[in-house]
């Protein structure tokens, strides 16, 4: 990273999770990364992150070192309906404030239990209790309403824990709320914080590094970063609001990246694998049907994550014995008894076999060894064959190595189909 | 969780995460995780987490307050070789010592890189640095060392962000190193954290809440926790090595758990509901094949994530299309036409094909309308049937309304196709 300019506290922020699930119970607090995106675009920067179990005083604790130090303080957790969920009691008590039932809370809960055909219970009718002062924050899609109050000039914010219903909040209420408060002060000038993330597939982390080499000029404040995942190498771009780049830069950076890696990049954004191939179905009209042994359903999984998907998938065969790869899609026993079920041949057949059975534009295959067992002398864990089968002759196939556990196996192999996929459908609409 | 026992700031730790791609980077801490437990089974309690950037001042900022409220203090990342790893100063500068190359830390490097047949360059002899008056840690599997000092009562921790070098050095220097003081200490008779965790489906959070009322007696030293999730009800039993809970106490409220969540509850500990069901279809002999319409994919890919399944799992039919589930599993057209492809009849139909084709001794099947779009009049976003066949007239249906996104829904819907597997299967052994 580069050196910081000099700190302007007003646009400093903290998220505190809270529960105690996040300490003791195995689990990782994920709303701090959806908020810190939110506030980035807003040009507000997210520099300290703090976890906290259920417990009053420890909240209290927490917070008073956020407001020393941040101006705005984004908290989520601990608004449930039972006794242990203590937020509404920490924050009264460290600003000093009585908590009451407020009509507007206990309505917007009435109404949203109402369409479940439930009425509110008795710890329900806590989650209406706000501290006096505090601004309700509606939640669209649960029955714990947020607030916001300012307190020693800092906005506290209080969302619960659920993701989903964090996230509503944030875009429907938080988001707006911050935006009109930086509209009316002096830091409307800030620069938003804008992060460019680029998905690639089949490159080597180091590779993807040095095909990157020098394409940040020196002193630029933008950072370029790389992180590694069975799913592939994310590169990024990130501004900081300390020191503006201008958008020109950061356009010809991301042209840069796009030139350099190429074939090799998948998907920009929040963009996923499977919804680029929807997009690049759909162009084209294409059906798409898979047969999976190793991946066992999560190729089809994966691309019936995407709504809509009905369109363009017609079906799948999860063939894991050798008889259902013979029964389903036709693959010959003499085959199997020949190549072994994870070859070159049996994937080649696979995919025809679906394509031909589903009369679908294209047919996807994967045959492979997941381990941890399965094993030969000359077959090893994590060998892989991906066949593509698009009728006339157009075939391909793919063999893979692949390094993990069975799950990080099945993970690549879905992904390295797909990405044959993805590439075949491209060069299919650029002939 | 029940109020709790007078603090004990003795046995309180906490972790402090360093790294800017950890704030903006889209990047959890998992690191707090590894060191909550290993500090739990010592008799040490994380009670706050604290996460942030490369960044002096900061890092400074956050470490000052960690030793206000926690006595082991053990922080992770910002050890690296170039000068945005900032971890080294920012510790010497809170605690007023001065950093210098310490010749057991660079000996211990300078070996490990030969091995890998390098040798130390400028930026890695910085990682020799070490506060004065620190114990340095070697690093088993990386090159830069951590250190441990003391300064305010508080032992101070640093140890690399890369996970396997931070587990290798909790493993082999920091858990002696905090034992070891422990048990010279007046805290020697601290009880270790023990977390004992139950998963449920099938009941709502409040259901659940309600069979376990007034299960712990009042003031045992024992939490309850209750966590909802799309895959069910998790609860927990956890101790404090604040007050002593008895092995015995413990045990008879896991039954306690056991005898009133019943059928309820399908796995416990780290078991998930594939694996408990790769036991109950072992042990019992029988094979299982899915037919998926909604779902995608999801149970195959659910099934096939155990190590051994290819054993019990012979295939799955992704029959997304009405045309496929005629031509997969001989549903009749008629009956599709009649009923809608959502339906009891048609789930029922796709059991029993899927079961009579693979010639297996149970068929599970679900269909059902996954959303955003698909609904009809009478038929919601989050309607779906799941069908089991074990032939010989042998046949279950069941209707679920599911609240969520369709990724939820799709899960919820695994989740109630396995479940009912279970029971099966259970139901089978003990008649």
């Amino acid at each position: 990273m580069p050196r910081r300019a000099q700190s302007d506290s007003s646009c400093v922020a903290e998220t505190i999770a809270i529960g105690s699930e996040l300490l003791v119970g195995g689990r990782s607090d994920s709303n701090s990364l959806h908020i810190t995106a939110a506030l980035g675009r807003l040009g507000i920067e997210v520099r300290f992150k703090s976890i906290v179990g259920d417990d009053q005083a420890d909240i209290v604790n927490v917070l008073k070192t956020a407001v020393r130090r941040a101006k705005v303080v984004i908290m989520t957790g601990g608004l449930g309906p039972t006794v242990d969920d203590c937020t509404r009691e920490a924050i009264a008590k460290t600003t000093g404030r009585r908590l009451a039932r407020r009509k507007e809370a206990l309505d917007g809960m009435t109404a949203r239990l109402a369409q479940w055909r439930r009425t509110p219970n008795k710890g329900q009718l806590r989650q209406a209790l706000i501290p006096t002062g505090a601004t309700v924050l509606p939640n669209p899609v649960g029955s714990a309403p947020g607030f916001s109050l300012t307190w020693k000039d800092a906005t506290l914010i209080s969302l619960p824990g659920v993701p989903r219903e964090m996230e509503a909040m944030m875009k429907e209420s938080v988001v707006p709320l911050l935006a009109a408060q930086r509209e009316s002060s002096k830091h409307a000038r800030l620069k938003p914080i804008t992060r460019l993330v680029f998905h690639t597939w089949g490159l080597p982390e180091a590779e993807v590094d040095a095909k990157l080499q020098g394409l940040i000029p020196k002193g630029a404040p933008i950072d370029l970063g790389l992180l590694a995942s069975p799913m592939g190498v994310l590169v990024s771009l990130t501004t900081t609001p300390r020191q503006s780049a201008s958008g020109e830069l950061l356009r010809a950076l991301a042209d840069g990246i796009r030139t350099r890696l190429g074939e090799w990049l998948f998907a920009e954004g929040p963009e996923t694998m499977e919804e680029v191939l929807g997009r690049l179905l759909t162009e084209q009209q294409l059906t798409v049907a898979v047969a999976e042994s190793c991946t066992g359903g999560l190729i089809g999984h994966r691309l019936t994550q995407v709504p809509g998907s009905s369109a363009y998938v017609d079906r799948g065969a999860i063939c894991y014995s050798n008889r259902a790869k013979t029964e389903m899609l036709g693959v010959p026993a003499e085959l199997i008894a020949k190549h072994g079920a994870v070859s070159k041949e049996v994937a080649s057949a696979m995919a025809k076999g679906i394509r031909e059975r589903a009369a679908v534009s294209v047919g996807l295959s994967v045959t492979g060894i997941a381990g941890p067992g399965g094993a030969t002398d000359t077959k090893p864990v994590g060998l892989v064959y991906v066949g593509l089968d698009g009728g006339a002759g157009d075939a391909i196939t793919r063999e893979f190595r692949f390094h993990g556990d069975r799950q990080v196996i099945k993970q690549r192999s879905s992904q390295a189909a797909l990405d044959l996929l993805r590439r075949w459908v491209i060069g299919r609409g650029t002939t």
